[in-house]
């Protein structure tokens, strides 16, 4: 069976907590190599994480492409007694179809396939362009053997993408509610003031690390990073911890450590931001405070597909079967749409998200098949 | 032998590190029963505590009383073998008497005890008044079962003290150079800022403690207590460690905790210093931020003993002996003589306190005879 039921119960039913795949991606090979794509498994190795299984399926050679993004891999489904139905069951009860990843986003991969196979089907079997998924096995944990190791082989064969649609849990309360369209960047550091070490009885002989760090946390938590974007709130740095760890009451320590992360928008990039915010406590240490901030690694960046044609026709067919506007939105956390950006323009829309990550996870039939009609009209607009 | 170099040697052959009195306290029994002094031994106890030997002695029943006060008890040797005479030999070489406790205190206890002892034979036996010893064996490490006690026990009987003298290492560098006439205050406290935890993401939601603690660590450390006073430099305030232990770098802790202390002066009592440090916090707090402290017991309340006939007295018996006119000194750390200040004005003066604590702990045996003629004099004075 081909419908976007099915699908998301023969793939609920792998116990695919990531790095298993557990006969996930085989589900979807199957059905695409049937239908005529060419089906690639890509296995992905770095020391000290897990091997990583990923699929690219192409259908068509010419532009425009579009690319339907996901990942089978799922979080763990914790107590499995305290499910209603199998955690891994795919079973459906009074309407809803249970299973640890039915919106999170099995569901939404097989409404992709299910609108995709009836496409073809009535295009005589080929697109007028090119379609084509981008799976990975490994999302929902470290993500380093998955979606930026497929986009790079990808694009070292030459893959050009056009467009992507990833089928991640987008609407808030009911389908139709909510695309995304954009993230906010995540940039975390360590900001670090050296003091001089001495004995409370005598501060003149000391310089006390403790004020002057509090001096600076005030000074970079009070001035706004930027006032928003027409698709994004205010960028916001918030210090989520200070710690010297000094248990002498008697000693003045001799060096404070705070950490701090930034969710930033559009009017910065990575390398901007940092610059912004060393100016700025270079400022407020003057000629007085020693302070520097560590910088760690970040594959967080901001990315936002300005709306244009491709959202519209994504929000035309969310109305045109739910009879909702979706709102075009930047919030939330993050997704492997961040990696994607760099080759194209993304959208996310997929489930509701409600139950993701919890007991019960659980998706309603009629979203499934909706969200199958969504795509399908998705991809009439996209190719008439 | 009842010179300061026999007793001090007598005594420091007594390894009396604390809790031990090995046979310290003895030493001074015999002598002092012996010159015709009332002498008792005192055992206090505390659960969770070692006992510790203590020792009363007087000799007169009228006032005025003065009393000679000090320990007995002394710091760990480190290692033994680093020392160029035992630890515990009180052995003199080169014109120095080495050993544990040679300085601080037990070469300062023999000098008062040779001084009485010889003021007493050449006045007839008796002092115009009262001269007592309260000696203890636990200054060094808890001080619980010591002085505090001893004088507690001492004012249940009756006993009412004038002065007293305390034979603590007070000068810096060279014998005659400082008396020290009190102390600062010393207060503890931390400071607890309440937030409400949240995700970095939606700061909206949240409340973080990390700058408002911030806030009122500047606050509290930026205005003064007060600009210092006749006899003491100013009250100081230090924050020693600010603390939140959050290792999530996605999310705003829910409480922020920093310590401090202080070191006030005789602008204030402990009670009116806590009251200010309290009302400067509230204000700083504002309606928004949510934040007390918690303030630690504390047994370390400021005292001095104003400049007047007594220390005119000690400091003409100096003069007269070494020629230097003494600094009288409110700084350094703390001694026993914040307890005995709320029986009677006390004033230290001792041996140089260079080596106190080291390796080779050690007193010039010169220093040891002036010291004696040093109390002489304050007792030929204090009777005249
Ligand atoms: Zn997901
Ligand atoms: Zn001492």
């Amino acid at each position: 069976m081909n419908d976007a039921v099915s699908i998301t119960r023969d793939l609920v039913r792998c116990p695919s907590v990531t790095p298993a795949d557990a006969g996930a991606l085989g589900v979807l090979e199957n059905l695409l190599k049937t239908a005529g794509f060419d089906v690639h498994r890509v296995t992905f190795s770095e020391p000290g994480t897990a091997d990583i299984d990923n699929l690219y399926a192409r259908i068509g050679t010419s532009a425009p492409h579009i690319t339907f993004a996901g990942h089978t891999d799922v979080v763990p489904p914790g107590d499995e007694a305290a499910w209603t139905l199998g955690a891994f069951s795919g079973e459906v009860r009074d309407g809803y179809l249970y299973g640890r990843g039915a919106v999170d986003m099995k569901g939404g991969i097989a409404c992709s396939v299910a609108a995709v196979l009836q496409y073809l089907r009535d295009h005589g079997g080929k697109p007028q362009g090119s379609i084509s998924f981008l799976i990975t096995g490994d999302e929902e944990d470290v993500s380093i053997n998955g979606t930026v190791k497929l986009l790079k082989w990808c694009a070292e064969r030459g893959e050009k993408f056009d467009h992507c649609v990833l089928g991640e849990p987008s609407n808030v309360e009911v389908l139709g509610d909510m695309i995304k369209i954009g993230r906010r960047g995540s940039q975390s550091g360590t900001l670090v003031v050296e003091g001089v070490q001495g004995h409370v009885a005598y501060p003149h002989r000391a310089s006390n690390p403790v004020p002057d760090i509090s001096r600076l946390i005030v000074a970079l938590s009070d001035e706004p990073l930027d006032h928003g974007s027409a698709q994004f709130q205010a960028s916001n740095l918030e210090f989520t911890t200070v710690d010297v760890g000094n248990t002498a009451s008697n000693v003045i320590p001799g060096q404070a450590r705070a950490k701090f992360n930034i969710r930033y928008n559009d009017n910065h990039t990575q390398e901007s931001l940092r610059q912004l915010v060393d100016a700025r406590l270079e400022r407020a240490c003057g000629n007085r405070i020693r302070a520097h901030i560590d910088w760690q690694p970040s594959n967080s960046n901001v990315f936002v597909t300005q709306p244009g044609p491709f959202t519209d026709l994504a929000v035309a067919a969310i109305e045109e079967i739910t009879g909702r506007k979706p709102e075009l939105s930047t919030s939330g956390g993050t997704s492997d749409a961040r990696f994607i950006s760099s080759y194209c323009p993304v959208i996310e829309f997929g489930l509701v998200g409600q139950t993701m990550h919890q007991i019960d996870e659980r998706t309603p039939v009629a979203d499934l098949e909706k969200l199958t009609r969504i795509y399908r009209g998705v991809l009439e607009r996209y190719f008439r």
